[in-house]
């Protein structure tokens, strides 16, 4: 019932059923929340009375009453979503304290207990409620403590507590605030504000990043507290069971004693090791680990609790499933397998794909190579290694990310502010926090590298440097940062790619049992196909040709020849010339890929482009004396390529059509090669794609030329080699026309890049203008570049391949765009019945898992 | 049966039927052609017998037979497609000859006679069937003629013609080829010829120019051949019923006394005045006049008519529906109707959309004046004929504009920084942009001529001069343009005025009479409305906002501070002054259109194109002084406002949305028009359109900004004004959405330009590259920006309307790119049930009888 009592209820709700130890509470539905924002921010009606329903109930649970002083009830108030956004969302604890409630909970639980709880409350209400920022109230128990001369919290004793929250209702009397004595009242605010928080900046835009969608809302959990904060028989804690970071099959987390929970996630003091709770608290312990495996059994995964221990007595807070990262993902499905708890199908269900693209994120090369830099170490708590520019605030990283420049966050803790920032970053370093702290939570499901609670670190954020081990770094300066050892380097350590483990292998081994769409990629040289083919591709889906043409020497003077050339004649001797290197390039491609599907692209993009960059002068001189024509008419025919939209100029097949002496060299190049290397005993499977197509005659020219050169080709080689011709899909019209055009095309490939800037009326180069304020406005939902826009751009692909099929039953249909290596899309091209997907190499593994999934999801 | 007959055979067969005197014949029709060429070039089964007892049929009716030396039938094998294609297929005349049957006709007939025939005969077979060119049997005539001393052909004598069928059979073997002896041989290889000429590249040609598609194929004509050239008593001409350049009720043509068809219309000898007919062959003249009289009542059409005197006796040849100028058809179709002889709808229905255009520009007195003086060729992209001087900028052009002297503006392409320029030309001649390229669209609003992307045009706009076939003319030199053909011409060709009669307002109330689509006017200035008006518009379908932007002075100062803020509180400011400027302009435009809606645009193009154009440096001087902002600054923005492809860039409503200033501003400015119009007691509908609209949400947020400035608007004022709020359908996905994006539009305005260029991923401003290969390949039928792709972007078109109109039945759809002017887009907009065309102010009368002949023929 996560959708209706979000994930935290739900489990809440789970975990009593089979018996474990939960404090009595309710829960506010997500459907509540939903109709609250539609009700103007107001409970729906008869809405209240339930939750006072609820109240009862709990009241009756624990024998006390909200608002008595003689024995009270206190409440904790927490969020809860149907998806777990960390930090998101808003929390009050110690609810139902007041002047009087203090004074009565005093007398019963010890004055240092309740004015320390009501301390905290005053601060977490005003700060969630009342909208008064929680650095006034840090202000007034740092003076406090200086004042008295205590270094922790904990160190105060009642009298200065109770002079704390003289001083913490200050805060609000300066603010104009009012806080509220009646425990109803502040239920109801608390709950308001719950809700209220659901549509927060803060967690908009987490669930941007996340492209979480299609929530109705949050859940509002209503619990009796119960209290780490009572002396040395209590406790907080918040553990894993098994470890997040590596998958090791080991109880992993953190404690405090004499803590509430917010203790634990603000980093405020640094907690202690889980496993040494087995010495500090025996009893809850002992209970605590008969739980965790509890909880792993019967929800088949690794969980992520929270538990407070109440003068001995262990409470279960949360249970849900632990967010890990790429290596623990994998190590631990592949564990639960042979463990015989999952079985493979699960397994495949439980990595994201987003895990598999961690593990193939980059490491230092040499680890030994830069201990001499190195300036510090903190907490390893989310691995991988990262290199970049020293930011301290999320405006500068998110600039430097949109310059196209690496940097690494360094702040002194985040808060759910900073999501911005830290997406935008390489890498994240703190100096508070514990390995469970906000920003080793979020870094982890990101995969980003994250070091965390580097105690040595002094940060200067407004004057923007940073100094750790001796060494100062100012903004802009180069540091490293090591995820799995904690090291903190200064300048910059060279990476090496990712290593693929066992478990990997093993696990992709299982992926492949599900899917049912085939993986190609997007290779453009032998190179680039041995990686394909190593990270499990079974053909390429996209050969593109032009890449080829850049190079240095002869190719790049034949081929400036070829762009200059005024008349047929010029062009051909150029052609001529670029002949033996294509061949070249198609041999290697062919060789690698022995045995599967090569679609080679003929030439698509606008001449002009093949052009140097650089000042027109400098170009022309050059232009001049590579290719012998005189500086005037290299500056006429500059002049005839440009172009005012290039995207819709003259390239594609509008080029071959127009000079069919480049698609002839082309093509001729292509089945040379597959002759050649066919000759050498190797399984060669070329096919022929014709780029940009908007019309059957435009396939029917260029289908001619082919069948005319391929002919010609095997005449002269006395061999033949079997092809077929197929198209891009990319252009609006090309889709709409796939009835007719399936007549001539053996296969389609969807160009979803070019079909999504048609279709939408965007230039990928200059969508940055308005996208981000589309992004911000939630005009879009996603980048279309990055997710298939399925409603529109896929309903073009819909048709497509209907109408195509109706035509030729046996049309291969597949996709080459960007969007080959994104999970929903390839759950999108996996319904409409695609073939394959075809994506760069090092997503092959992801776009295999997505694959699974859709096939395991449908 | 015109479709099965072809044309000639078809009215043949019906002048045979009403009883006039036809040469005995027979047809084969327009399918045998089709399965001859599906059958590879051969007759199919069974074709081959049939035309033998065709043939047996007309040596029946003639008492003579093929091939009998005695008394030898000739015939004459002719093509005749569905349509009227006059030239461009192949004729066979005097069929039947060869040596032993001129002799035998030469004892008969007369020996200068038979010879002359044959030696006919001999020129035309081997040009016609065996590809021997003409001019080598050309040679032999003009060297024998020379030889002998005589100036015309008829003055040889028999003993000549003897000497002359001897040469041309030398001709036949320096050629290599054989002439067949044998008549049944010469008719089936003539009709494989004429079926031949069907495929051929100037057939092909023709039929793309005239947009003529869906024919199967030519009939083949055969009849027994009648001869004009038996003397003094015989002839041959062609006349037409009634004059076909003015429509004056009177019989117009010419004859030749003793000579073939072919000799009139190649222009051998001068023929004479039909009218002179009457005392040269009075019984024939008599005859033709009453069969003149008969066939124009018989079709209720003028007729275009040829016919041969055979020894006294007059032979319909052939019967047609004439073509004729604009002036002529208007007038020939009111005298029709005022005769009695059709009805109105007839009427309405004969007169061709281009009449109609053709009478609103001026033309060249005679088009085969100029032949010689023909420099180049580019695209007709406004018709009229244009003579001036020619200039290269807009400053020059205004100048000569000013003291009274007529210019052509000569541009590499225009902008709209041009557009002062171009309103003082006669006409506008660009080496760069399409039929719908800038400078074509504001010359057709304007009525002014225009010859576009002439691609071998040079233009040194700095130096001043221009080359163009070899021809370089520099600034005052003289050239003139006809933009119906694309002609560039030197020099100062003669031009006429346009007619426009009486005749053509009676014409266009009955075109009404017919009509259910409106046609409204795409206007920016109240002028351009006025004249939308006086042309019969309903309304304004397209107010372009941006082009008030250009102006002088405060106007565009205020412009560009507009575009150059770096920030919203400059822009506004900004905004507040160009807004008096806006809101004056709307109200002259709603003035004008009193009681018609006025469909405005939002700001569309980006905000670079209101840039001037230029030196850099210069432009960067100048915004700086015009804005009081630094250079720096100036470069900064220019560079931030550049894009890769501006058409699919920061545009449209992505522009409001990003700057909700502007739009706020605009739809101020018509608001409170409309109010200050209205309050004059004028009616005021005003119909505010968001341009570029691809999602939902975009539109949701304009349309909100919308309403909520209205409210605005009307409580400052103290009065409403009802306004309806609707988008452009011009992205692909805004036409696959129509189902949602209705949910908030009230009416659709398809933008065929811009749905064109994404539907086909074609840059109107880049097309001209490969149109013309495309074009002349027959890649494409039609130039898509001139001719609805009915096909492709129409199924987008029929998918909007259909999907809007589920949504919100009383959804107002219309069109208002180019192709509201073109008469079969009209047909397919007014079949897919759009409530109105709107089209440039001059083309207003061509829309309203495409609309109504659309009306009629479904």
């Amino acid at each position: 019932m996560k959708t209706l009592l979000g994930g935290k209820g739900a489990n809440l709700a789970e975990m009593n059923r089979i018996g474990l130890s939960v404090p009595a509470g309710f829960t506010v539905t997500t459907e509540t929340c939903a109709a609250f924002h539609e009700n103007g921010g107001e409970l729906p009606a008869g809405c209240w009375d339930e939750m006072l329903e609820g109240l009862a109930f709990v009241e009756k649970c624990m024998g006390k009453k909200l608002g008595d002083a003689s024995d009270p009830l206190l409440l904790s108030v927490r969020s809860g979503a149907a998806v777990s956004m960390p930090g998101m969302m808003d929390t009050v604890l110690n609810l139902g304290l007041n002047d009087d409630v203090a004074e009565g909970l005093a007398a019963k639980a010890g004055e240092k207990f309740a004015y320390d709880s009501y301390r905290r409350f005053l601060d977490m209400y005003g700060d969630v409620v009342m909208g008064i920022e929680h650095h006034l109230f840090e202000h007034q128990i740092d003076s406090l403590k200086k004042e008295v001369g205590v270094a922790q919290d904990n160190e105060l004793t009642a009298e200065h507590l109770r002079e704390l929250v003289k001083r913490y209702k200050k805060v609000y009397e300066a603010e104009g605030k009012m806080f509220p004595q009646e425990p109803l009242e502040q239920m109801r605010l608390a709950a308001n504000a719950v809700f209220d928080s659901w549509n927060s900046d803060r967690a908009k835009k987490y669930m941007a990043i996340n492209q979480i969608t299609g929530l109705k809302g949050t859940a509002v959990n209503i619990q009796a507290m119960v209290f780490g904060n009572m002396g040395e028989t209590s406790g907080t804690g918040v553990c894993f069971t098994r470890n997040p970071s590596t998958g090791e099959n080991l109880l992993y987390g953190e404690y405090l004693v004499n803590a509430q929970g917010e203790d634990v996630v603000a980093g405020i003091r640094t907690p202690e090791d889980i496993l040494t709770m087995k010495t500090a608290l025996p009893q809850a312990y002992e209970d605590l680990v008969r739980n965790t495996q509890l909880l792993e059994k019967h929800y088949k995964d690794m969980q992520d609790i929270e538990f407070t221990v109440q003068e001995g007595k262990l409470y279960m807070l949360q249970t849900r499933s632990g967010k890990r990262t790429g290596a623990g993902a994998v190590k631990i499905a592949v564990d639960l397998v042979e463990d015989g708890m999952i079985d493979r199908q699960r397994a495949v269900q439980i990595v994201e794909p987003t895990h598999v693209d961690q593990l193939l994120h980059p490491q230092f090369k040499d680890e030994s190579a830069y201990a001499a830099d190195v300036i510090g170490v903190g907490l390893p708590a989310s691995p991988g290694a990262a290199v970049g520019q020293v930011v301290f605030d999320t405006e500068t990283a998110e600039e430097l990310n949109a310059q196209g420049k690496k940097c690494i966050l360094v702040r002194v803790e985040t808060s759910p502010e900073d999501v911005g920032g830290m997406n935008a970053a390489e890498g994240i370093l703190t100096a508070r926090g514990g390995m469970t702290s906000h920003a080793a939570v979020v870094a982890r499901g990101w995969g980003k590298t994250c070091v965390s609670g580097c105690s040595e670190l002094v940060v200067d954020e407004e004057n923007r440097w940073l100094s750790l081990g001796g060494v100062k770094l100012h903004e802009g300066d180069w540091v490293s940062l090591n995820g799995t050892t904690g090291e903190v380097i200064r300048g910059q350590v060279e990476l090496a790619p990712p290593a693929i483990s066992g478990d990997l292998d093993k696990f992709m081994t299982w992926v492949d049992e599900f899917r049912r769409l085939k993986v190609l990629a997007n290779a453009d040289t032998p190179e680039d196909a041995k990686t394909a083919r190593d990270n499990g591709a079974e053909g390429i889906g996209l050969v593109r040709t032009e890449h080829m043409f850049f190079g240095t020497g002869e190719r790049i003077m034949a081929v400036r020849r070829m762009i200059m050339a005024a008349d047929t004649a010029t062009r051909e001797a150029a052609l001529t010339d670029l002949l033996p290197y294509q061949r070249e390039d198609f041999e290697g491609i062919f060789r690698a890929m022995d045995g599967c599907p090569v679609t080679i692209r003929l030439l698509d993009p606008p001449l002009h482009e093949f052009l140097p960059d650089g000042d027109l002068d400098e170009i022309v001189a050059m232009l001049s004396a590579d290719t012998g024509a005189d500086e005037h008419e290299v500056v006429e025919r500059i002049e005839k390529l440009a172009e005012i939209n290039p995207m819709l100029g003259f390239r594609g097949c509008r080029l071959a059509i127009t000079y069919p002496e480049i698609g002839r060299m082309q093509v001729r190049a292509i089945l040379e090669a597959a002759v050649a290397v066919q000759a050498e005993g190797k399984v060669v499977i070329p096919d022929i794609m014709v780029p940009l197509v908007g019309t059957l005659e435009e396939l029917r020219d260029q289908t001619a030329m082919i069948r005319e050169t391929a002919k010609a080709v095997f005449e002269e080689k006395g061999a033949e080699v079997a092809y077929r011709i197929g198209t891009m899909i990319e252009i609006p019209r090309a889709a709409l026309m796939s009835d007719q055009i399936a007549t001539e095309a053996e296969f389609f490939s969807f160009g979803t890049n070019d079909l999504t800037q048609m279709t939408f009326g965007y230039s990928r180069d200059d969508v940055s203008k308005f996208l981000p304020t589309y992004l911000e406005r939630g005009i879009l939902k996603h980048d279309p570049f990055q997710v298939l826009d399925q409603a529109g751009v896929g309903q073009l692909i819909e048709t497509s391949v209907q109408r195509g099929r109706a035509t030729r039953p046996e049309l291969k249909v597949g996709i080459c765009g960007e969007h080959g290596g994104d999970p929903s899309s390839v759950d999108f091209f996996h319904r409409k019945d695609l073939d394959y997907v075809s994506c760069s190499p090092f997503r092959v593994p992801i776009a295999r898992l997505a694959a699974a999934q859709a096939a395991l999801n449908n």
